[in-house]
């Protein structure tokens, strides 16, 4: 049998936790025969769950934990006061090696302030940003960073291109188109940040950099890696969510109007079922936060156990693909600036 | 007869023109007999569609110029070298009061150029920023600003919130919910400008400001008025349109695909119609470019000749409430400052 790769997974994480997270992880452990599963998790609750299950014991480990981070937590306090909760546990697994990756649905400003704190960056790295999956017409765009830095500088955004590129090319296997988020297509256009981060950007020659892409133009699909601040970043995420839903129920609420209509949705349902799914951010996997010491992937707060089963693939093909060799040896020139 | 209200019209702006424009003008003088129309712009293409109308030519004059502002043009460049263009010249007109509002579906650059330089801003304010009109499920959000600034300071946001707050009551007759665009809804939340302008909008007393707004909640219609950057606040527009689109595309081409689905589509097309029209910004009216020596107001720049007439009704109302004298009024205090 081949190495197996290890998967910390914070089994208390989410709104779902911990049923639909080891429900998950047990469907992860039965459609991929090389990955080992380390539940980190509250052991009364998470021992009732595995115990619905029959699987592969050897492939599964249970490390206890007694404590954990809530959404209303504050961030760092709880990172640094919280040492025994399955989230921070993890994190420490992820940093020491013990584990190859860590997937987690828990509070995103937790992730990100123990990703910095407990797991930390790769030597060169400035700021380690969020990359949420945005659904496409035409696939998916990464867009970095969503929520690492509000203030980014024209460095930290080239640095974020930079890893936007391996990460892609690990995980879709081709060399990714890369844009920045701007108000116009012009180089000329744009807040101070874009328009100092622009020409940094065309120097890059190791990237395929290709210009500035309009807010309107990346549902369509037009880059594959789109780049900004995390404020940017954040806005496009939740209007996204937010129009993506409120169109729905709009739609919903428009089929049952008429007699007509309501017959016609009849018919439409699946077709309209399946289009949404299309643009369903969760259907996408989970958000990778680039550039720590391991690969954590931040799955949604209500994540389904096929959210979770998604995560888990993500994190064997990075893996498979050497993601954080790959980021140490890009950014080891750095290291002396 | 009452006094009339006279409304200058770029019958050269935007891709329709002169032909939607001139009919979407003639349209509106039936609709409404207490405004006279003064269509700028050049002289064989603009009579020659206004031959093909019956009207009351008392209410109608049109002023002949000779050159025209294109897309391609540069902003500045344009309002200060062709100065016998459709959109310099009325907004002399403006600027003189020989007309009570300007409209035009013309460059939003040359527009914002113009405003600053030719219209002026009011006494006291600082930046005149463009506002847009979001539909959302509960009716329209004014989202400020989207065009003027781009890098804002904290001042420049409390200035937009007060001026939306009297565009709002002027267009609505009620006191509009004012948010601020944030990443999260705490006050501690935000990139530095947010953080900056939070406290500042609080001490405001004669606005409802009612706290951070995430981009989520737009589309559902959490505000009224939802005061931003404009670079946040262009992304966000595009944002919109680009969702709309992909995702009518996507259901469309959706619908096609089964012989079940098909028949659904003709069944639910109209009712699907209606509700993505109530999404469609153009059927909100334009964007007014707030704080000026006079009401300008841009719509689309692929205006149909209903846009125009919406666009008109939209500035009667205002002039009706004297929206420019209670600008002035409300920043008077700012001029000594």
């Amino acid at each position: 049998m081949s190495k197996l790769t290890t998967i910390a997974i914070d089994a208390m994480g989410g709104d779902n936790a911990p049923q639909a997270i080891v429900q998950g992880a047990i469907e992860a452990l039965k459609e991929n025969e090389n990955v080992k599963i380390v539940l980190v998790g509250t052991k009364e609750p998470v021992d009732a769950e595995l115990a619905k299950y029959s699987y592969d014991k050897d492939r599964v480990e249970v490390v206890y934990t007694t404590e954990e981070i809530d959404m209303g937590d504050h961030p760092v306090q709880a990172i640094r006061q919280k040492k025994d909760s399955s989230m921070v546990v993890a994190m420490k697994m992820l940093k020491e090696g013990t584990v190859d990756a860590m997937i987690s649905a828990g509070s995103s400003g937790a992730l990100l302030a123990g990703g910095q704190l407990v797991v930390g960056r790769v030597k060169g790295v400035e700021r380690a940003p969020f990359a949420p999956i945005l659904p496409t017409e035409t696939g998916a765009t990464l867009l970095i960073d969503s929520g690492a830095n509000v203030d980014a500088s024209p460095s930290h955004l080239v640095q974020y291109a930079k890893m936007g590129d391996i990460y892609f090319q690990c995980t879709m296997g081709r060399k990714p188109s890369i844009g920045i988020v701007n108000i116009g297509l012009e180089e000329e256009k744009g807040n101070k940040l874009v328009k100092d981060t622009f020409p940094l950007l065309k120097e890059c020659k190791d990237i395929n950099f290709v210009g500035s892409v309009e807010a309107r133009e990346i549902p369509a699909g037009a880059v594959d890696v789109a780049v900004c601040d995390a404020f940017t970043g954040n806005v496009i995420v939740k209007l996204y969510e937010g129009m993506g839903k409120t169109l729905l129920r709009m739609i919903k609420a428009g089929l049952m109007t008429t007699f007509k209509s309501k017959i016609g949705a009849l018919l439409v349902k699946d077709s309209l079922k399946n289009t949404l799914k299309q643009f369903d951010a969760a259907e996408h996997g989970g958000a990778p936060m680039l550039g720590l010491n391991g690969l954590l992937i931040k799955t949604h707060g209500n994540s389904s156990h096929m959210e979770i089963k998604n995560a888990v693939k993500q994190c064997l093909g990075c893996i498979e693909q050497g993601i954080t060799e790959k980021m140490k040896a890009a950014f080891a020139n750095n290291v002396e600036e």
